[in-house]
């Protein structure tokens, strides 16, 4: 069985695979247009989130049994249109929850103790006590929307800091455990204090929280989102945050993260942000530590053994 | 019976110390000689800081039966003088246990993710990636050196991380709980990866943290310092930094914190820590956040009202 990996991955892959006797083809180079003139001899695909995996694409992907995403977030594959063709798609959440969780905890705290701001003045020679006072967690209300596995890794963490932990998931139910406590979405509108996003990006979710959707929570003050950029409209967050009626941002994702090619009205926004002490930007890193690079392969290769073995039985 | 404040203090003390029938006199701005002009006219002294309660002053003292510490921290008191004198001594680390916790993990996270390196980079215009991959908490080795209010509040947050956490406290023993492992100082110099300092400021602990005592950890990678500056030797610090014996380092404190009026070595000192972008830096704040602000005044009202009692029962 022939396996195409199209992305960077940790160098362990290729090693991991070798052991399932899989031929694998490392090409983190390759382009979309040699990726297609070659995916008909490939029965398993690896990828990250570079090259979209459509029906163009997959037209072509005659023997194609499973693609597998080195990471969580899907929103690069065209589900259905694998579901359509029979090819099995997994990926690999349990490889960096743990990063992700460790993540939103950091951007969280740092935003209520104010950490780089301080730490900044510092370097510039100020030395402010009374202006850095921080906020504690400790007694507040977070709302996760969504609870799959990272909404799960950051509901743990949260949970040895004393706060209310409530969680609403469009696609389950039944999900309250020692940590977090399963609510309708009504509920999470009216205690949320703090807001943290743990949904995929699809046509559901893109631009679902706006400021209609904001504007409908009693007492929230803080909004982080570790997941997709484009489910959160910066533009609208922008305003209510200018119009104070937000405290605060921690935003490890955007809209657009081609900071160098913004439009001129994306790089207004973006522009803005970047002004206000009240937010905290990072570049798409919660997932990314050098420790999830390579438990991402761990779990690719349990999942991808279970599956051959499936494939050989049949 | 007459108490005198003689530093800033959340405003709800006034009336908390009146239930108590207490009277009180609430001076933020007075000066060390006023102090030693008026102080035989009370019973009771609040102080956070800014006036050493030494000998000088003590001897005018001559109706002081306490004196009550507004923080945790009791390094400028003399306390020998307390005791000889008969006069109680009570601090309140209980109120602002929870803010140092979180403080402490935020900054440790905001290390371990490059939450302000990486913020600072976006608002420059600078999106990379690979440049700010984290490491994670997980299953890493933290060693306390202090086991009182404060490290036992950092070791409640901790838990919910996956690590493990071991502790050496030279006042105490029999203090291993669900949280953390007591250890002998030997095992924590064998096994600790992220070393967080949680003593007080004394004689003994005086630069106890210098080159010799943390070149004999056989692992050390990090470490943090919320307690008070005075016990770690900055340039020994700076040493192991740039000869990367140390990977990081989070500083809420510093030898000297006036660094407005530091000498030559101690700007130097000061100037290259503010060069790492390994270090970070926060004003003496850990334990400062607007929460703590009010329960520690609630920690000393309770000490002071069983205080009182006992007073009026002899």
């Amino acid at each position: 069985m022939k396996v195409l990996i199209i992305d960077e991955m940790h160098e362990s892959i290729v090693p991991l695979l070798s052991e399932l006797n899989l031929e694998v083809d490392y090409m983190p180079k390759i382009k979309r247009h040699e990726i297609i003139s070659i995916i008909k001899n490939y029965e398993g695909l690896i990828v990250r989130s570079k090259t979209p995996i459509d029906e163009a694409l997959l037209k072509h992907a005659t023997h194609l049994k499973f693609v597998a995403r080195a990471g969580a977030g899907v929103d690069n594959v065209e589900v259905e249109e694998l579901e359509r063709r029979n090819i099995q798609l997994i990926n690999a959440p349990e490889g960096n929850r743990d990063a992700l969780a460790e993540h939103a905890m950091g951007m969280l705290l740092t935003l209520f103790n104010k950490i780089n701001t301080a730490d900044l003045e510092i370097r510039n020679g100020k030395w402010d006590r009374e202006g850095n006072r921080g906020i504690e967690l400790m007694g507040k209300t977070i709302g996760l929307l969504g609870f799959g596995n990272m909404g799960a890794a950051f509901a743990k963490r949260l949970s040895s800091f004393d706060c209310k932990i409530i969680a609403y998931d469009a696609q389950k139910t039944g999900f309250s455990n020692e940590y977090v406590e399963e609510v309708s979405l009504d509920i999470l509108k009216e205690q949320t204090q703090i807001l943290s996003l743990h949904i995929p990006m699809n046509a559901q979710n893109k631009g679902l929280i706006n400021n209609d959707f904001l504007s409908k929570f009693k007492k929230l003050d803080y909004i982080i989102n570790t997941s997709r950029g484009e489910v959160l409209i910066l533009k609208d967050l922008l305003k209510l945050l200018t119009e104070d009626k937000i405290k605060g941002a921690a935003l490890d994702v955007l809209e657009n993260e081609k900071i160098k090619s913004l439009n001129p009205e994306e790089l207004f926004v973006f522009q803005e942000l970047t002004k206000l002490k009240q937010v905290i930007l990072t570049p798409h890193i919660a997932g990314w530590s050098f420790e999830s690079y390579e438990k991402i392969n761990k779990v690719l290769y349990q999942k991808i053994k279970t599956l051959v073995r499936n494939i050989d039985n049949l």
